[in-house]
């Protein structure tokens, strides 16, 4: 028989694997939306993965990360109040030996619930309704988070040896900057290449946007609201720089000249996500705080995106009687995430395409996000290339009513098996 | 010797005493000052009123409100959690009969000391320099307080006796609504006129603006902040009402036709004091709430002008699509203000005139305010008349480095005194 045929027969025991272990992927996925893991509270959560790791045959290291290693990149990263009680996951197969090894990563943390009446569904319900997964974290990522791990258990049903490692990582604190998924690369858990299963929409995603996570803070001037002409409204003063900032976001968008992020509707939002402002009803409020997120694409530098927007802050300021004498003040919050990327023609791109092709018989997308996720630790610190690549739909990921489509989710688990054992080596 | 001649004789002996108590004045300011007293608050300095008022020779009646008595002006006051260690104080200098009585009133409570970075001075210092003294509630209103306490210390040093009884309070909770002066009232503390030392700059002030306070409810969309074009802002739909209600403003002040309000920069201010909205920087904010006043002018009703701001919301929402489907709510805080004036040609006006002139020997200024004060409880709810006269400028009640004149302070205690006798009649 030739190797074509063999592979033919090897991708058709994979995909009858992933069909039949759909039960017990949505059974899992299940469990994992039942376990709030808002960032910082992951430790619940993640005794759930080990078990589930270890029941796959994996040989699991759990460990809190050490906010002393994390430290020369707190910029990059939120050391916050620490990692207790908040352990990293991770669960190696180990190769028969000769391959090259790979790196399955997804976090484990979620963004909050928000506004409870705003979801139709149980966030923490894990409900399946016409074909979906609902709940916080279905989709940005304990789906991938399951993918990645029934990738590996799907080889096993259908009795693919790796010769590479495979390492399944479930990382912690992403959505604050990806202290887990750096903590995971410094703790030597380097590979020939990486895939984060972030929501994708199966597409490849070779190019990540970075973002800023910046603070404003606007002085006003208090006066009773009877005369209130004698004060300065800080939330006025706000909403004029709020819209210069937004200005300066349509520009930057016009400059933007990356071939892949060509024709997005929005190539580096700027979103002020809160707002806080004033004390008393009846008082001119003299102060607001907001806190906000600036998106940068690969090619831009942290550093340069800071000094453009202090420059605008400032030019803003400048142009305005009140702000001109009592400046405003940008800060930068912790988690930045600089933007990465890895070529299209690189050995890992073309070997996801050719196991995306053979599994779905069409082309998979190759694309560029504007989000910022672990990518940038596995690619600028460990130097590894890494792709994004997973089920779901990001437009989902922070909203209410959070869900994953099923048949996506087996087929990320599908194209993520086909992929390892043609990346790692497979008898 | 002619009765005039007895005038004279009597207004100068005033005037001197006024003179000869300033440095007593300045201490108790000073120490009333040093006792914070935001609203809510109010305990330990009423004890402090409290002593000054026995000291003074007044019969004193200390009580709590009853929040089950004033429940039915629930709209127009605060309630809050009740009155529990927030007495109100009240000193009776009885008159000798025959005479008209009096109210002096005062509010005891402040507005909170907000930003301390933006004072020059310590808001709980009391300091005197270049003849003011500073400090959070020197000017609204513990002065007043102290100007109408040694109104009848002068009455007494001059050897004047009234003959109608003169009615000191100090009341709490002004500045949530006026459940302090609501609750003299319905005391029983009704008098043949009222007047209120907020702090008029010694003007004569006869008619006081009202306020509605209000809460603004916005409601946005989440997403991710890197896809914030499939989010809606709660922060941009605020900013966009704001907007509209500062257009509102300026239609309202362009058809006030009362004459006292004529030439005034901003007849009946809107105000937003506070702001929240958003919960995390990277997600495009799905609520926020802001709170604010909105003023009106004698004549106007508060259910008129209910009706005329959430009719102005609702045709904002329809004008924008996002709002017209996800309807921003108006909803009315405690504490409102009714607009209320006495007559310029009423008794009392005339009186407090009079004596005005006698001690300064110039004309006073007969003004409205902007404002909403206690004048209502006592014009609408106790059918007294009710002016206001004070030392102290509002347009530095609720802000930094808030200050009272001295000269002004000893001024206001001499007319009050003098227009006390001539208005309770003297031996």
């Amino acid at each position: 028989m030739s190797g074509r045929e063999g592979g033919d027969r090897r991708d058709m025991a994979i995909r009858g694997a992933a069909e039949a272990l759909r039960p017990a992927m949505v059974a899992a996925l299940k469990e994992l939306v039942q376990i709030p893991s808002q960032t910082g509270e992951e430790g619940l959560v993640q005794e759930a993965v080990a078990r589930l790791m270890r029941d796959h045959g994996l040989d699991v290291d759990v460990w809190e990360p050490d906010a002393a290693t994390l430290a020369p990149h707190a910029e990059s990263v939120t050391l916050g109040s620490g990692f207790a009680g908040r352990p990293n996951v991770v669960g190696v197969y180990r190769g028969s030996g000769g391959g090259r090894s790979l790196i399955l990563n997804g976090h484990i943390d979620t963004v909050e619930i928000g506004d409870r009446g705003a979801w139709r569904r149980d966030p923490l319900g894990g409900d399946v309704v016409d074909g979906r997964l609902y709940g916080r974290g279905a989709c940005d990522m304990k789906g991938g988070v399951i993918a990645n791990l029934f990738a590996v258990r799907v080889l096993r049903e259908a009795g693919i040896e790796p010769a590479g490692d495979v390492i399944v990582q479930s990382t912690i604190s992403e959505e604050d900057g990806g202290a887990g998924a750096l903590a995971a690369v410094l703790r030597g858990y380097v590979a020939d290449a990486a895939l984060i299963s972030e929501p994708t929409n199966l597409a490849i995603v070779v190019a990540q946007g970075g973002s800023l996570m910046f603070r404003l803070v606007v002085p006003g001037l208090s006066a009773h609201a009877c005369v209130r002409d004698e004060g300065v409204s800080a939330i006025e003063k706000f909403a004029y720089l709020h819209r210069g900032l937004l200005e300066f976001e349509a520009r930057h968008n016009g400059e933007i000249a990356h071939p892949l992020y060509d024709g997005m509707v929005n190539k580096a939002p700027i979103n002020i996500g809160t707002v806080r402002g004033g004390a008393w009803p009846s008082s001119v409020p003299e102060w607001l705080e907001a806190e906000g997120r600036a998106g940068l694409v690969p090619g831009e530098s942290l550093a340069g995106m800071k000094r453009a927007l202090s420059d605008e802050v400032a030019r803003l300021a400048d142009a305005d009687p009140w702000l001109r004498e009592h400046r405003p003040r940008i800060e930068w919050r912790d988690g930045h995430f600089a933007p990465a990327e890895v070529a299209v023609e690189s050995p890992l791109v073309h070997t996801l395409s050719a196991a995306w092709r053979r599994v779905r018989r069409a082309e998979p997308a190759i694309e560029a996000v504007t989000y910022g996720a672990d990518m940038r630790h596995f690619v600028l610190v460990g130097g590894m290339p890494c792709v994004m690549f997973g089920a779901g739909d990001v437009r989902l990921a922070h909203a209410p009513d959070e869900a994953i489509f099923l048949d996506d989710l087996v087929a990320a688990a599908a194209i993520t098996a086909t992929f390892t054992a043609d990346w790692c080596g497979a008898g």
